[in-house]
């Protein structure tokens, strides 16, 4: 099990929240995602190691940007 | 056809603004919602005279906050 804090820009609402909840945990192979709309800091926790550009892909198609990895 | 403005506090992104056009869109005599993000200001195009009470209740329901009419 693996976990990797990322840094997402643009969530202003808990609409935002589940948008890229629902898009990163669709990843193939991610069991979890924590996301803190304060800081904008997505936990995500997945059985093998992520590739940064499918949670890239997923950030973006939900409408926010990724910042990089926290 | 009555058209009447409202001022909504608390929509930060194109998910509340959906929220909010779901919720009032679903008063009964109501025929259409326009909402602008940037002012708070939503428009409402209904049958008859709408009834606050009922536009503040959905709007509730959406989970934001009626401050009046515009």
């Amino acid at each position: 099990m693996q976990t990797t804090t990322y840094t997402v820009t643009g969530m202003t609402c808990s609409h935002c929240v589940n948008a890229v909840s629902t898009e990163v945990g669709q990843i193939p192979g991610v069991t979890g995602v924590q996301v803190d709309l304060a800081t904008g800091s997505v936990t995500v926790t997945s059985e093998q190691a992520l590739d940064d550009s499918a949670v890239r892909a997923a950030v973006d198609e939900a409408g926010y940007e990724l910042a990089g990895r926290a």
